[in-house]
């Protein structure tokens, strides 16, 4: 099959871009002994995540226990739901899945700690345990090395749990670099203080987990940092563009869509809109929707939810209707999610139909 | 089953309130002798599109081939492709469909009308069409009275097609007061120059389809619109709200979500984030992303994919971890396409499980 043989929306994984994404953080990773577990939520393809595996990677992340079983179906073995489950049921389903297989979950709070180790005995299974520390986010995640200390005890007094390390998500260093407020050496002495801690307790903080695509490149400048989990590297998208962590040819997924629409004079209209490519804007002051791989001038300016609006009043392109355009989405994640099935491809070829398996779960 | 025994993140919709709603509008288009043809794309379930037409509807109203495939297969037998379909499968689909149903499709391109002539012709069937024009929304549509007719015409010249009159969406009247540059007033200048232009060339108009929710109760001081193809009325949601086009007790639809993690100060995070409300925002200054049920001094105030952001520092209420809260999302429609079902219920009890049978569909 060719990609000319697919209806649009469809959402294009060059091949050749993804594996040369997936072998360099690998090295990476290798190179500085970070243990790689990706964050699937960006496909949500269990035959991507075993290809993350076999690049190098010790595991993955998820944030669901209905995403672990999707992937635990499809062969994965070692598997953290970096999530705090907090529901009886949601415990269950991990304390299950943790029978014949690695899972450990992240948490802040005792609350949680207690309805996994309380699923985990009913289970008959053991759950790893990792405490969530806020590093400056302000998301999730204890604020201060003293919690951490105690969560971390507390883990250690419950049956069927196994306290693993801390976890952190900096996501407040993926912002543009204007409106950071600090940095990786703020992550770094806020992880000191932790160790110190831990240290005069003589608890060992085995795995300390942190990272994301954003800082993936300089993960080795948090210091005491032993694990990465990336989500969105093996494709990019234009947030990472624009935040400068890839350039344009390590841009692996693209949207393709059709022209629909040329009857406003200044506007050209193609059959992709917020239910196929989020809502998610652009970070930076002017706000636009994707980025228009045949014509840098025009500009995504609007989304209706089947519609996207392009601007070609500052372009000389003349779009003609059917015709078919390849937009760089800002958000990866939250795109592939808007989709049951997306395609890798390679030139022209259609080499791999995936579904996305592990979308839509609630449990 | 009880609203205790859902997981969470769940969409319930209140069935008391949605049976009101679809109540008063069918007997406001009766009033004013108004065709109901509601656009399915904010429920996306054939049962409640049959609900719709029991309650007073001719037709529905959909945006893809795959979605009016969905709702025939439900049982509806009248229905509008909102959109233009510009590619042969898309229009063989809408063909195919057209031999033991009513069809129609809106389109302002001839490139449109011909993929769709050719179509019906292969399929033995007859599609009936409606020329979409630009009453100011800038999107689709043509853009003079002349443009039209000339469309019109072409499409009456060409086989197994079936000019049925012409279709606009005034989504430039569901901006805030503030940010509105023209008013119905203006829409009802410009068909009435349209019907002028066809009445000179003696070329009927059956049918003038129009409206949206934010306009519905508004729908008569529009002259000349005869159908109107309002969505979001059976739920209504937040945007509607801040617009005063429904009221609180009006709101059928909200999200229930769990309380995950209270650990940062001044913060309370919910299991719904991006990947269960969309990213739409709020229209207006301050963006929030929802508005909470319970607490009216907690702000929705930020969204991750899984996580939903609260800030409570203007609260004096105590959030517990495990606590449920029900969240009105800003736009309802792209939140329940974020979903594989939904449940529709009365007081505690939940009544019905709705599959969202349309959603994710490309062609």
């Amino acid at each position: 099959m060719t990609i000319d043989e697919l209806e649009t929306p469809a959402v294009l994984v060059d091949l050749d871009v993804m594996e040369r994404n997936l072998a360099r953080l690998a090295s990476y990773a290798k190179k500085h002994r970070l243990t790689l577990r990706p964050h699937t939520k960006t496909h949500k393809i269990p035959e991507l995540a075993k290809r993350q595996i076999d690049s190098g990677a010790k595991g993955v992340t998820v944030a669901k226990p209905g995403e672990a079983r999707v992937m635990a179906e499809g062969g994965l073995g070692d598997i953290m739901i970096a999530y705090p489950l907090v529901t009886p049921p949601k415990a269950r389903a991990a304390a299950e899945l943790a029978r014949d297989r690695a899972i450990c979950v992240s948490l802040d709070s005792a609350e949680a700690l207690e309805a996994l180790s309380q699923a985990a005995v009913a289970a008959g299974s053991r759950i790893g345990v990792l405490v969530e520390i806020d590093v400056g986010f302000h998301r999730c995640g204890v604020g201060s090395p003293e919690q951490a200390l105690s969560l971390a005890r507390h883990a250690m007094g419950l049956k069927g749990l196994e306290f693993r390390g801390l976890m952190f998500y900096p996501g407040h260093l993926g912002k543009p670099p204007g409106e950071q407020t600090a940095g990786i050496a703020d992550v770094s002495r806020c992880l000191a203080a932790h160790y110190e801690t831990f240290q005069k307790a003589q608890v060992e903080i085995p795995v300390m987990s942190g990272g994301s695509t954003a800082t993936a490149y300089r993960s080795h400048e948090f210091s005491g940092v032993n694990e990465i989990r990336p989500g969105m590297y093996l494709f990019n998208d234009r947030n990472l563009l624009s935040l400068g962590v890839c350039s344009p040819e390590d841009c692996a997924l693209h949207v393709m869509v059709s022209v629909v629409s040329t009857a406003v004079p200044g506007r050209t209209i193609v059959d992709g809109g917020s239910k196929t490519f989020s809502s998610d804007r652009s970070k930076g002051e002017k706000v636009t929707y994707g980025l228009i791989r045949e014509d840098s001038h025009t500009d995504f300016i609007a989304l209706s939810e089947e519609h996207g609006h392009l601007d070609t009043t500052h372009s000389d392109r003349k779009f003609q209707i059917g015709e078919r355009l390849h937009i760089l989405p800002n958000h990866v994640c939250v795109t592939v999610n808007m989709h049951d099935q997306i395609y890798g491809v390679r030139g022209n070829t259609v080499e791999k139909v995936w579904q996305v398996k592990a979308r839509g779960k609630v449990q």
